[in-house]
């Protein structure tokens, strides 16, 4: 491909509307082009990475007996009846009618015409295990799309359902899957992605997986403890709060707190720790706006994942009004009086002297026992865990939390959708099972701007060569140069006959224009014709990272090159096999 | 890939919906799903051919300098509005809102996000030409989804751009598209295709062709002339008729015409060629319910294409109702009166004694002259061409109608999207033009349907080896017997480190069953491994198409397969250097 006839323009103004550098590079490179709040077209630099993190994924689904099929986009709105999320999912699913008025929505995930291409299939134990996957678009209305191809509300997604017709065979075939998505990392550059627990959200299932690649810039929080080896999305992650109040109960007493309705304040003005409060915050849940209050310690924040998953419904912040016998800034557990749903989190257990909201504008208690004062309790897991707190698993104060892109993800799905969707089979007694089924996500496009987000600098991305959109950019410099220009052209001929893929620059430009578009393609190897060096019947040789830079003779091109693509490809496929 | 495990069911029954031979033999051998009216999964088999169809697609577009994007599927209806197709496409476009309450569509075709994508890159005229293009999903809400693959709502598409500065260009682009969709058409195994003049419909721009499949199952219809090289659409094919009515003029006189209304009762009675009539064919118009009289010679059709492009509107079949002043059946132009819109076929041109419509009950005009009686009129060309008609081209009578199914199609555009969306350049003398445009479809999965439909016999397609699902189907007869499976495992093992793509069939089931399936899956090379030849020490090779039918030694099986496919690919790309 020559560059002067590529589509799209490349400049040197970071957009002011990029906040991460993936997104400024990737548009300042002519790879995306924006039509609509999250929302892109792939000019043809993205595209042809994309083709190529798509193959690899390919050929790792295909090696853990993948069958790749095609789900639509646009699906009926049944389906999504009998697997209940046409009503549990909120607004991010697009629901439309079509001409006919029939409902239908866009597929964001398929699980539901996953099963409905099997359920006639696998009516017997012997058709399973099987997986099957697509790679195709998805629509997801999210409220705030952001950071470029991070989070988008129209993107490619390798989407793959396993059956299975026990939870052991479930759980070896996701440790299959688990290992393939090592792989796909580690061919695609990014080896150091980590594994984490997750919450299964809207998917349902039990246990799940998120691959995260760690960045500042990243969306989603993980809690990591340097002791041993546990890793957990925030949301999922346990909180472990050992309280160690021996102090002797107090009698319970009503005091005047002015001007002290948040927590900090009213710790200060008793002159008591922030670990001795009881906190109180309150949600109305979406479909009812029901009021929800949980009661916290006071140094801790309510961890929002966990209390809709325990609710089994959607929340918002309350709206706290006049009408709701809710004094805000005062609300306690003793003497609250109203229809509310009560809970507790775990951090409370074991602490006898509590300061608490009096539920009167201006007052709160001192020395208010759970037990004593209020009753008995169901403690529940409801906090976020916090940096340099207790890990889940080793004990130790030892958590820290980092910030990370899902690249992936994999869930247990259970019996959720074969159980709604009533697929069933005969064991081998003849007995009718729902099978119990996994899923498997990565979306193809975030996992190109992730790429680029942990391997660029500031002129550029520097693509790993097995997903480069070329693999050797060959710059002719002062292309008016006769000979320089004949030179280029015969190593661009005798490469592309090596079937190798070449950008060829031979505009007549400045070297400083060509060289920062080179940055901005961020081809790993780069060839660089002059008239001087051609006068020498050299070439130079130099990777986009800047690691190599030789010079060889016009004749040893095409082994050299051929050399340097093993070398790269090795160390990427070397990654891969120590994983294995 | 062992067939035991692969996802989907063959079955023997035609399902009663299936009208079409293609999408019966699809079903029937688990290549595709249904999931709602013109909305299809793809099982493992469809998927590969798919894939497979995609990719000479795709050489063929690089071939002629296209460069791959990816336009999203959802676009915003701000974009459409911007062409003006909002408003101009009917009921086929989805249009929804997202959760903002903007404006989208679901892209049916991308003209639009097509030149968005460009029009601030291509502002100078040393950008041109360039064409992009994308394979993609798109969604069109039709009326009648009908005949599996061929007509449905969701489909991928291969959709192509070109821009150019001169209408030479596009001309000279246009030519070469042509060509590389003969050898996609060849490649993929239906070289029969034929290519046609067409009308660009909802596309604008003037000269268009479509790539068309002879089949009386299609849903086209193509008029050929036997003696020349003119074909056409239907819808687009210019109706020629030479009137040679010499006639002299009679007086005008109104007759009496009991229980005569159609045109062929009044003839009979009046004892009249059918030739020297005039009817009255009446239509309203969609968006107003405006009456459309179109008056054209008694033994000929509307074109309701050519009609609704003369309108610029769309239209159906009138009600005529007792306040529309006309009188059903005896409806002609001499004394007609009312706000109709009026047009004359270009068939009633050159008649001096016309029967027509008395405008009463029962009453016909004899002697009808439009010039003398009605006044000047401007004859369209709104007729249907006849079989047996005369050719536009050559002027004989020698006009056929075949059927066809549409496999492809070549727009020139012309200007119109880039002046509705302002898109412009600067040519050589700084002045601002708008670019000359040309778009180019094919639809994969109709491509699909297309070469089943062509290709096939009773028990199943007949796949072109190009765009088999596998290479080869190995069947190993009896496979409880320990020999044979040990043999057939050996040779599955072998052919698939030669890279042969295999479908092994080792279950134990009859003979019978495993060679129905074998047929349905239409594997080109077949490899039967039974008890009684390995006990020789050979196997059997056999085509599909039964055409090759040969014993080798166990030894020979590798060479004699390779020999094979090279023989059948060989096949296919010599009849594409043929077209070249």
């Amino acid at each position: 491909m020559k560059l002067r006839n590529l589509v799209g323009d490349r400049f040197k103004e970071r957009p002011s509307d990029c906040v991460i550098d993936s997104h400024a590079l990737m548009v300042r490179g002519g790879y995306m082009k924006y039509v609509a709040n999250g929302i892109y077209s792939s000019y043809p630099p993205l595209k042809r990475i994309l083709k190529k993190i798509e193959q690899i994924i390919r050929e790792e689904m295909d090696g853990i007996d993948g069958q790749e099929v095609q789900f639509p986009v646009a699906l009926p709105g049944s389906l999504w009846e009998e697997s209940g999320r046409m009503n549990s999912v909120g607004s991010e699913l697009i629901r439309f009618k079509d001409r006919n008025g029939s409902s239908m929505v866009l597929g964001m995930t398929h699980e539901e015409v996953a099963v409905q291409m099997v359920r006639e299939y696998a009516q017997s134990y012997v058709k399973y295990p099987f997986m099957i996957y697509q790679i195709q678009t998805k629509f997801r209305d999210e409220a705030r799309p952001r950071a470029g191809l991070i989070r988008v509300r129209e993107f490619t997604m390798k989407d793959a359902y396993s059956f299975h017709t026990s939870q052991k065979d479930l759980e070896a075939y996701y440790e299959k899957c688990y290992h393939a998505y090592e792989r796909i990392f580690a061919r695609t550059g990014i080896p150091e992605v980590i594994t984490v627990a997750s919450d299964s959200g809207m998917m349902g299932g039990n246990i799940s997986h998120e691959f995260m690649l760690l960045t500042p810039i990243g969306e989603d929080s993980i809690a990591i403890c340097t002791d041993c080896d546990y890793k957990a999305n925030l949301e999922a992650a346990v909180s472990v709060i050992h309280n160690s109040n021996t102090h002797p109960s107090e009698e319970i007493q009503l005091v005047h707190t002015p001007n002290a309705s948040t927590i900090e304040e009213v710790a200060v003005f008793l002159n008591i720790p922030v670990e001795n409060t009881c906190k109180a915050v309150v949600y109305q849940t979406n479909l009812t706006d029901e009021y929800v209050i949980v009661f916290i310690r006071g140094d801790l924040d309510i961890n929002e994942t966990k209390l809709t998953k325990h609710l089994k419904e959607e929340i918002h912040p309350a709206l706290i009004t006049e009408e709701s016998g809710l004094n805000d800034g005062y609300i306690g557990p003793y003497k609250l009086s109203g229809q509310f749903i009560v809970l507790f989190d775990l951090s409370l257990q074991n602490i006898s002297n509590l300061a608490c909201g009096g539920n009167q504008e201006g007052y709160h208690y001192l020395g208010f026992q759970i037990e004593r004062d209020y009753g008995s309790v169901d403690y529940l897991d409801l906090a976020k865990i916090k940096e340099g707190g207790i890990c889940p698993k080793c004990g130790r104060h030892s958590i820290t939390i980092s910030r990370g892109i899902e690249v992936g993800n994999i869930f247990q799905l259970g019996i959720k959708y074969s159980k709604a969707m009533n697929m069933q089979y005969s064991d081998k007694d003849g007995n009718l099972q729902n099978p119990i089924m996994g899923c498997y996500g990565i979306g193809v496009g975030r996992l190109a701007a992730s790429v680029c987000e942990a391997r660029h600098d500031d002129y550029g991305p520097i693509w790993p060569i097995t997903i480069a959109p070329w693999q050797v950019h060959l710059c002719c410099l002062r292309a008016d140069d006769e000979h320089a220009k004949a030179c280029a052209d015969s190593i661009y001929e005798t490469l592309l006959k090596e079937k190798i893929e070449v950008l060829y620059d031979e505009r007549n430009v400045r070297p400083g224009v060509m060289f920062s578009d080179a940055d901005l393609f961020g081809i790993p190897i780069r060839v660089i014709v002059s008239p001087r060096n051609v006068g020498e019947g050299i070439v130079e040789i130099i990777t986009r990272d800047k690691s190599i830079n030789k010079r060889v003779t016009i004749l040893e091109i095409t082994t050299a090159i051929n050399e340097l693509l093993a070398m790269l490809t090795a160390d990427l496929e070397g990654l891969t096999s120590a994983l294995e």
